[in-house]
């Protein structure tokens, strides 16, 4: 496999101070002109009025085609994800539209009037609470990504999916979510000596409940009234949800109903028959909450082309772990032979979406493109054969090896697994 | 005017901890039954399957009145504001869908495939660039708000305007802007010796253009290509607009076509008709990009009134500035006579939005609640008879001063002047 170089920043912009015409182009003097129809020259845009101000905007018609991608079995059509376009995204934040979707039953629809939140089980005094009630609450925002257990189910695969790297590796999202710390409504019911678990149920036509281990309700969690600013989305828990941060998507449950203390988990459906981890000795790894430290380049990557102009492109792509801090994002260009250090997007947040980017100089060679992550506690992001050897071949959740895409001479690009 | 007690954190906590059934209320042991039919007991929604998913979501229908606020003449439709519902969101990101817009002649419908971006002027090689070129060019990322220089504008009066505070103060968002810095492209096209000045135009019906000191392009401004994560909306300059941290709107222009660079100001309708100050001597106040720090109490505030339940209400509200980081907030209940430092949500960035949040002890007192900013220079908000002392009554444009909403003994909120 030949190498190719990847450039520095430094490399960067020395190389576009050399090439004027590397990717605006020249043009020539516009001579003087006095019988100019403005109308000849001028984009139509410019020569009328646009259109009036609207209540709640929408995007670009012209960008219709940046959507979720939804995979739902026809025969339960409430079983089923749709996909965050990461390969269409930039930044870190991704907008409420956009965000995937995981729903066991579909969407519920709850009217916030009578929606209450029941905590209850080994408590003091058991409490309901209705959402304005919640309101008067104090309220902390935290920017941070959810990832589903089962995100790059795909990559357990022996081959590769041809997809766009959204639509494989994107249910994960990242949002500014704002709502009530969990440990002041638990601190008001009275929390018993012996509790040490949390039943908690959403008000979906799936029943989902999950077991939550009380210290982390005592430490992080929210309970999310708002995302990115405005109330939750209804397939994002509308009125109320959990967020963990951090930690895998099914346990940030939404259309939060109760939250019951236990001692033990409650061993439920959605905690057994799913999002645990058949390992090689037969066993099952369970209750892995904390989403591993994960990286993905999202541009280029599968789907894309490179046109027949080499030259500069940037590499980018999303860095997230559940553990805190992305410390470090390298890339490599030749199948992890050799790596370089991206540029992470300021600030860096823990538990949260990291923007890397790096120019990369291609001339038509052939090309493995692959990022690898390290969080601030020194673990590093695996490669696929490391994962498999510690988690055996069984695996569908909790994917977090290195993601690869293959560049061929001709420029397209291709979901690989080169180890 | 009676003194009402602020409180701190730690006397929140306690009176939570005291007050067990302050805003839960705590419910019976349920008795065991058999013949439960959980029909009779289960919410609707947990006995039946929910909504499939979406490509594209939107808010819940039970929010639909959670909308931007029209302003706009009915003679020149696409002349006016639309206003961020400010006093209903939370945390710090506008979602896309409620950012603010000023147009002065409506939304452009304006092709990605057709738009350029020329630069030309003092410049040694005038250099066009597609849409799809700019994508190739390294991007960044930046949370920070933009705030319309006519914001608050009825503040200027003599009475206060009666409307929800967003309504009023609402022209002022926060995203996560993405794009290319411009210093990339202005140093490709070369910068001659004698540049300056630039000249944003925009490609609308307005053909609205504007100077901006080039000094300002080569720092911090970004070529926006992206809004929380997804392309720009058409309100907010799909496919192209400036973005220039801490800076008046209009200088944020939208759908760019063109930055022309001058050794001087082009004096355009824009910047000289519009967002200057008249002054107490009679000269006009011009270039006054920067911002002022500023602050606005979001809740409770005017249209909202305190249930007959008196206790504890959490105050919050934004601050931010242009000239960096926000470093203190201090609210007072008496209108100023006492402050007390407010809760500052982390992480605190430059030229974004703040928020702010305090626990406050309502009782069925007369209050007057107000904001006061202090940013990372030194400089704090005034009030508005200092803004008054210093910038005369003709003022239209760039009211930074203290805001107030006065609470009646029913509970009623509303706006006044009260110094």
């Amino acid at each position: 496999m030949k190498k190719v170089p990847l450039e520095s920043r430094r490399q960067f912009l020395q190389y576009t101070a050399l090439s004027g015409a590397f990717a605006g182009f020249s043009l020539p003097a516009l001579s003087a002109q006095s019988d100019i129809d403005y109308r000849d020259i001028l984009p139509e845009s410019m020569t009328q009025a646009g259109a009036g101000f609207s209540n709640y905007g929408q995007p670009s018609p012209y960008e219709n085609k940046i959507i979720r991608w939804i995979s739902a079995n026809p025969d339960t059509p409430g079983n089923g994800v749709s996909w965050s376009p990461l390969h269409e995204l930039q930044g870190t934040i991704t907008p409420n539209g956009l965000h995937f979707e995981r729903h066991h039953n579909g969407v519920p629809d709850i009217d916030p009037a009578t929606h209450t939140l029941l905590i209850d089980g080994l408590v003091d005094t058991p409490l309901s609470f209705t959402v304005e009630a919640l309101k008067r609450y104090p309220q902390q925002s935290r920017i941070c990504f959810i990832e589903c257990g089962g995100n790059s189910n795909s990559s357990w695969r022996s081959r590769p999916v041809e997809t766009a790297a959204g639509y494989t590796h994107g249910l994960v999202s990242n949002a500014e979510w704002t709502g009530v710390p969990v440990k002041y409504l638990l601190q008001e019911a009275g929390i018993k000596n012996n509790a040490k678990w949390a039943v908690a149920e959403a008000a979906d036509g799936a029943s989902l409940n999950v077991s939550i281990p009380l210290e982390k309700l005592l430490d992080d969690a929210i309970l999310a009234l708002y995302q990115n600013g405005e109330r939750l989305r209804p397939e994002n828990g509308y009125p109320l949800r959990l967020v963990l941060p951090g930690w895998e998507g099914i346990v940030n449950v939404k259309w939060l109903r109760q939250l019951r203390l236990t001692e033990v988990p409650v061993m439920s459906r959605d905690e057994t028959a799913q999002y645990t981890d058949l390992m090689p000795d037969g066993t099952a790894r369970q209750f892995s909450f904390e989403m591993a430290t994960k990286s993905l380049i999202t541009s280029p990557s599968h789907g894309m082309t490179l046109p027949d102009n080499p030259g500069v492109y940037q590499l980018t792509g999303l860095a997230w772990s559940g553990q805190g801090k992305i410390s470090r994002v390298e890339v490599s260009a030749d199948g992890g032979q050799s790596w370089v250090d991206a540029e992470l997007q300021q600030p860096v947040l823990s538990k949260a979406f990291t923007r890397f980017s790096l120019p990369w100089q291609w001339q038509g060679q052939y090309a493995v493109l692959q990022s690898r992550a390290t969080d601030e506690t020194g673990y590093v992001q695996p490669s696929r054969d490391e994962l498999f050897a510690k988690r055996g071949s069984h695996g569908f959740f909790h994917f977090n090896a290195i993601i690869s895409w293959e560049v061929s001479e001709d420029g397209f690009i291709y979901h690989v697994y080169p180890d």
